[in-house]
């Protein structure tokens, strides 16, 4: 068949939306037809070269909602019509990984989706009789996909997709930290360093389970007014308070946070998180994508005396089983993801949604089909 | 009253054998006359005059056994005749730390204790009336000594005070490191850092909860032995391999190490045993105490992907609650100690004891009052 898509034929180039040959879905895959899907600075992050794993020329995109149009041999955990957003990391619930019940990171088919192939070694997309490769093993910036069975979550059919595909990353991986990776608990006092899109999604998952005091950390003071929505009580602008930041916030939180999360990617802030730590039981979650080669450091002594230092990768959640519930709750109100969708464009301006993003003029750009 | 002890009069000479006057105890206050005291590297280190907290001249010790033979006003834990193990770390139960249920760090009379003095301000040794500063608050290299309630153990009558001393520290940081610090499972694989009395202990704890795997890492081939009798499965010498040590570890236990501990103090160790880890869930202990200023580092990518990295102090135990757990241990043949202890001293010949341990020709000695 036919999908339309738009390829990154190359680094630091535009994406060309161009018709593609799509195969059929073979034993244990689906097909899908994306609805939507968000822009994520992963993307970007690929697509600027410096993501030594890129692979060109790829289909980018992981943060998509749709529906299952077909189904190959073997597929028993969906079907046909079912709604569902695909997952970049998958859900086997056999490999010793899904076994582990200590992580969500399936393994299952970690070495074909590193390839850009699916999990038989081949791509399903070809132009020109060229291959062009799967990205995180989801490709959502193509109208058609085709994804493993164990890579797609079932979700509740009222669910609109403009709205949950950015679950599909952004939402889970903030949400997630506070819920899974840290299992903050209700009373606690957390900082959440940096305040765009993660930050914010951390923000109202601790508002969520009623977090006691939430520090959100900018230098930018114009993050304030949608933190503060989002359930941020206290805002600490690093370059306004005139003193090092980490006594500050050991003096704010009356002690040292339960709770931190590192939503910037900057291993001088990453060290920070750790030591506003509260001593004896202080949990830092390292959400931020560091630049490659950059290291955190910092003196023993911090650990010795109870802080622990931790990172979470999509939000310590099990695609097929954590994903629906996350959508359950932004369908009863808990999660607030429709003020986080700043703009939506048609996959003929995907590139826009780069440039608003690059532009700091956009929390999520959504790209619907 | 008077009581015999070991004074470091000044950092860096020999301590000295005197007889000290000593108040009676104060308001929940006991008397405790110290039976035995084992010699650690943390005395050590102190009179080194390293510790950048150390204060002269003071009774160092903190690792004894004794029987209570006073109490002062309003104690009602323990009582005359109570053998007990004096707590460097106290378990008070009503601060902060200790209702956290997630820390043994009791903060009641830190202040105090950091200052040398018990938790009204004062010392109650004296020396040609001028005073003798406590050490961590407990100062068993006195025949007697004076410690707030709440910094004693109370432990079984039938223990003998010439090995349950070691639990006072070096036992306990090892053996409470696996339990409680780490809450190693059955069936785990752990690999540990450093075969002193430390690496011995963890070993054992190892041993005693079911581990599958005990990999054992010294540069000196000479500890072998001795960690193979208390549990170490398999033995590395980095210098013997003849390649990188991480990946070697990583082979040797499949995948990576589910915990692992270092008990060198060394930060370049620290990285090592953190990147051993399993990926997913691995989850790195530091035990050791580096040199002031030294820092550990590591990709947060390493954290990102799973890995855990904290650290130990006390081995996570609280003292009144679980260093009675181990003397039972200890009696029951869980524990083994008595290998441990390889000489024995009278206070006369301690700063013989301290010589031993700087030759690397003891693991523990213990002084017998």
């Amino acid at each position: 068949m036919k999908t339309r898509a738009a390829v990154a034929f190359a680094a630091q180039k535009p994406l060309e939306i161009v018709e593609l040959d799509l195969d059929g879905p073979r034993e244990g895959e689906v097909l899908v037809e994306v609805k939507a899907t968000g822009i994520c600075h992963t993307d970007a992050y690929t697509l600027s070269g410096q993501d030594s794993e890129g692979i060109f020329p790829s289909v980018l995109g992981h943060e998509g909602a749709g529906i299952i149009v077909d189904v190959g041999p073997g597929v028993t955990s969906v079907k046909k019509g079912d709604h569902v957003i695909p997952l970049y990391t998958p859900e086997c619930r056999e490999c010793e990984y899904c076994l582990s019940r200590k992580t969500n990171l399936c393994q299952k088919i970690r070495v074909t989706q590193g390839k850009g192939l699916m999990p038989d070694g081949t791509p399903r997309f070809h132009y020109n009789r060229q291959p062009i490769y799967h990205y995180m093993g989801t490709s959502t910036f193509s109208n058609f996909i085709v994804v493993p069975e164990i890579a797609v979550a079932k979700i509740r059919e009222d669910a609109p997709f403009d709205k949950v595909c950015y679950i599909g990353c952004g939402v889970t991986t903030g949400v997630g930290a506070v819920i899974w990776t840290a299992r903050a608990e209700p009373g606690c006092r957390a900082v959440v360093f940096g305040l765009g899109g993660i930050g914010l999604n951390v923000i109202q998952a601790l508002r969520m389970i009623g977090a006691e005091q939430i520090v959100g950390v900018d230098v930018n003071d114009s993050k304030k007014p949608m933190a503060e929505k989002f359930g941020m009580t206290h805002f600490v602008n690093p370059k306004k308070i005139g003193t090092d930041i980490v006594p500050y916030l050991v003096d704010l939180t009356k002690g040292g946070a339960d709770y931190t999360f590192d939503c910037t990617g900057n291993v001088n802030v990453m060290r920070q998180a750790l030591e506003c730590c509260h001593k004896g039981w202080g949990q830092s979650i390292i959400i931020g994508v560091a630049p490659a080669g950059a290291e955190i450091q910092t003196r023993p002594f911090q650990l010795v005396t109870g802080r622990v230092w931790k990172g979470s990768a999509f939000g310590g959640a099990r695609g097929r089983t954590d994903v629906p519930r996350i959508v359950d709750w932004y369908m009863e109100g808990k999660i607030n993801i429709d003020d986080l969708i700043t703009h939506k464009l048609p996959l003929e301006q995907i590139n826009e949604g780069f440039d608003l993003m690059h532009e700091g003029k956009s929390i999520r750009s959504v790209v619907e089909f």
